[in-house]
């Protein structure tokens, strides 16, 4: 998974549920912040978004106490969206597999607008291989 | 949408975001309480559930202030899991259609068992009509 | 307790965590659906506030599966700031205490100011008695 | 402040709200991550707690987009009690102080337990000085 960026979480202990493990809806907020520490704090993109799309796949449950490891690459660029794919992993184990689509967004008009050539080469390294 | 069940949720001030609408990893909350409102409250069924698939599409920007209402049918049960179709509307919009599929979970187990006959017929009433 | 207002909450299961209650870091959660009950929807107040001061006391545990009533009160108004004091119930026991004083703002220079009359006006009802 | 443990935490985006700042309910969140870094990974203690008292005071608005440091250091040892005094700062701004009361809970019977000898010398080094 050359392609990927990585970033770590640790769980918060208000994260888990009654069940002993992490509880289902944090899991979008860990996507979140991944996508946010590839788009934001790496690449330095300041352009808003909006998530269109989510879908998360729950292969194994999350615990509290080691930390998770959250990968990221760039599935497809289109007109005014990009789509996303995520894996969180723990102690080995990928837990999670997620996509997720965002559109570029005008914060004035609230309407899509088309992903700029500046960002569509600085997400280019993370670009999925293509058969 | 005559099999559907619906339940009231008034959005959180916390819920909002900087962009001043509710943020995207909010919705997977009310989409819990929306399936907690119809299993544990309205039918009273114990089975532990476990999310394995969850997908929800962004169709439309929520806002604090105005209460939404979940709407939640059954679109499929099989031999250990359910699968129901969830919307959320505000303000007569379709702002979020969403599907999630369950596992029925084996506490001590943790692994999953076949969904009871009882728990089928009280979903029945809830089952999207088959063309 | 006559000059408290109350709202009913439904705790969340995603708001339990793995001791099997629900977790402390929540509670400042329903104290803000609380005061926003009373002061947006019941009374209509649109003054933006700042929390300056939490206190929680924390006296019993609260569990999933029944509501909880949240009490409010004011307990002091000052020239830009109002005192509330809060209980959350669930089952006939008082769970929680805590007090919470906020700052009425200024969204342009996000300084304090005064609370105005017909805001003390509103909220008389819910002063609670002086010796 | 030589008896303060520390942490970095990068606020996340979902903690912002319509306010353009950090929500003052994931303050509470933030010093059980302070509380859990101190107590759970750097001290490896396991004795589970309750928290029986928050006080926070919010000097300063928090926003995304720099981390924060979570600061913790001991007030006082009671018999089954400890209290912890925290600070978040951002930008070198000291933004909130916050103690915390936890108690040592006996998992099994759900009451408090006196603070082990081993868990009084682990937490001396920050203990904050004595006048």
């Amino acid at each position: 998974m050359s392609n990927y960026f990585e970033t770590i979480i640790k769980p918060r202990f208000s994260e888990t549920d009654m069940r002993g493990h992490i509880n289902n809806t944090v899991i979008p907020v860990w996507l979140s912040d991944g996508r946010g520490a590839l788009c934001r704090e790496h690449l330095a993109i300041t352009q808003p978004w909006m998530v269109v799309n989510l879908t998360v796949n729950y292969r194994q449950e999350l615990l509290w106490g080691s930390p998770v490891t959250v990968k990221i690459a760039v599935e497809k660029i289109g007109n005014s969206s990009i789509s996303f794919v995520q894996e969180i992993w723990q102690n080995d184990n990928r837990c999670v597999q997620a996509s997720t689509t965002v559109a570029a967004l005008d914060m004035d008009t609230r309407k899509p607008v088309r992903v700029s050539d500046e960002i569509r080469q600085q997400l280019s390294p993370y670009l999925l291989a293509q058969e």
